[in-house]
């Protein structure tokens, strides 16, 4: 839930002069997505979101997503499209932060996800790396394996006092994801962060993706491992074997995964959710007083991490190959 | 902001099935209102807000707020109805919390409402008060006098954590307030929480009210009382007398105020702000570990409290009588 900036009327009604999309008709604070401030926009025009940006996203990254969200858009995947001002630009600045208004995108995320979802997720993320491929703007993963090795020095000084031995393992991790990391592997644009909360459907058929803040060059395969990592584990921590192959059987209905690709899942799984534990860690020690924000339990992806610990081959996961 | 409650998606579309309302085309957190967790839901049949109700507002008084909203609508009022299931009632149940749906109000609320606002504010009060007499039920004001009784010893054993002296303030406060609390106004049905997040705008013109989870039965003055506390302070802590005016003058142009009525206000407003003062104090207090809320801060109704104090007469207020 995220509201870290309030807007006041007269602020909002200066930007949006800025724009085509008449007057307010209703304004209010949305308690979703965990890294800026969304407010639910509606306007004589329709429904918006407006989008203010805090902490981990980098203004000079925007133009990235925004023509990320454009070009796809043009390439029949359904996602969230940037709103131009009257100056044709997309990205404005409110109550001191880089603003943007987007499209209203119908549907509604799945708490629980079931196995014909999945299958719906490999394919919309087959059609998202595809259509990818022609853009022309390049994102180096802020948070792939470089990252991870400046995020663990600030997640390990006081990592054990979440679990025992966290800080040993973060680090033995990371040196085996180092030391294993494949080099070779289809690459492309990503969306990097395509957990639940991102995808949504109507019914049963999945109408959009949102969020692509994460979003950026990285192997295809590494989108998916992040999947199996947040769609493909119950409640009670166990892994579910038909949802990964209903993932696999979606994805490569499009396009149809690589040998090395498959080969490489265990470790990029190890990877992905190391990536979740270290941000999550970090996250659940530095709560600041006051916040509005219930940190993530870390530990849900330590479990995660032990279980692709002890994978031997691609497929454990449910994959032929 | 407030959600308390996550409702998944099998849990939403079984309550739903119970209403004519169609399937979900988008549900969102909204992080808005501190008592209750709001949705927005939209549906085939429109948009609408879904309500679970937390710990303060108690099952038995639903039917009051159910019934008043409906009585006040068909009456002018613009205001959320409720809306009833194929069974033909408001209410139901959603993960374990009382829970309705409302029709969605379009309208902004105001962070810096203006001089013309609380013209149109008073004026909405007085037509709220008019069309609240001739509804039949009855609900104490469980934060009126008797309830602050309640409430001191859960704020005063700590409050000198939060301003030195405050305990005792507290209780020579309620003293005085008790002992010069007057009988004999006219009272009715008030909404008790006429915050500006509760009153809507469309552009300059009052839209609507919403929020109805305080009303109860008491004296229309303290309705005022309350709107002066929270309409008619600058962010800065001075009192804006030109506002108070407008409250006034809004409020006369419907339903003239008594003479009696006008000399209670300094009492009253003191009244007022002892009770967001005490509520503030306590929910400060006791916030629990990992809250999703930030509780607002009771030293800004400590300066309006003693405000209050050094108000001889009415005509401070603006009030010319």
């Amino acid at each position: 839930m995220a509201v870290y900036t309030q807007v006041d009327e007269e602020e909002l009604e200066k930007f949006l002069l800025g724009y085509d999309l008449g007057s307010v008709m209703s304004f209010k604070g949305i308690a979703e997505g965990v890294e800026n401030t969304n407010y639910l926009l509606h306007t004589e025009r329709g429904y918006y979101i407006l989008t203010l940006y805090e902490k981990r996203v980098v203004a000079a990254d925007l133009p990235f997503f925004i023509g990320l969200m454009e070009h796809l858009a043009t390439r029949g995947i359904n996602c969230p499209q940037p709103v131009k001002n009257r100056k044709g630009n997309a990205l404005g600045e409110l109550a001191g932060r880089p603003a943007m208004i987007v499209t209203f995108l119908e549907g509604v995320w799945l708490r629980r996800p079931n196995v014909q979802h999945c299958t719906a997720l490999g394919r919309a993320m087959a059609e998202l790396h595809q259509a990818g491929a022609s853009f022309k703007l390049h994102r180096d993963n802020a948070l792939g394996l470089a990252g991870w090795k400046k995020l663990a020095p600030l997640a390990t000084p006081r990592a054990d006092e979440l679990a025992p031995g966290l800080a040993k393992l973060i680090l033995d991790e990371l040196a085996h994801v180092e030391r294993n990391w494949p080099r070779a592997l289809l690459a492309g644009v990503i969306h990097a962060d395509l957990f639940p909360d991102n995808v949504f459907f109507l019914g049963e058929k999945l109408s959009g993706l949102i969020d692509f803040y994460f979003a950026c060059n990285d192997l295809f395969a590494y989108d998916i491992a992040i999947c199996l990592n947040s769609w493909c584990f119950e409640i009670d921590g166990s892994f579910n074997v038909t949802k990964s192959r209903a993932l696999f059987a979606g994805y490569n209905s499009v396009r149809k995964l690589e040998q090395s690709e498959v080969e490489a899942l265990p470790l990029l799984a190890r990877g992905a959710a190391l990536r979740i534990l270290l941000t999550r860690t970090i996250d659940w020690l530095n709560v600041p007083p006051g916040a509005m924000v219930r940190p993530k339990d870390p530990l849900e992806y330590l479990k995660k991490l032990r279980f692709h610990r002890r994978i031997d081959h691609a497929r454990d996961y449910g994959l032929a190959a």
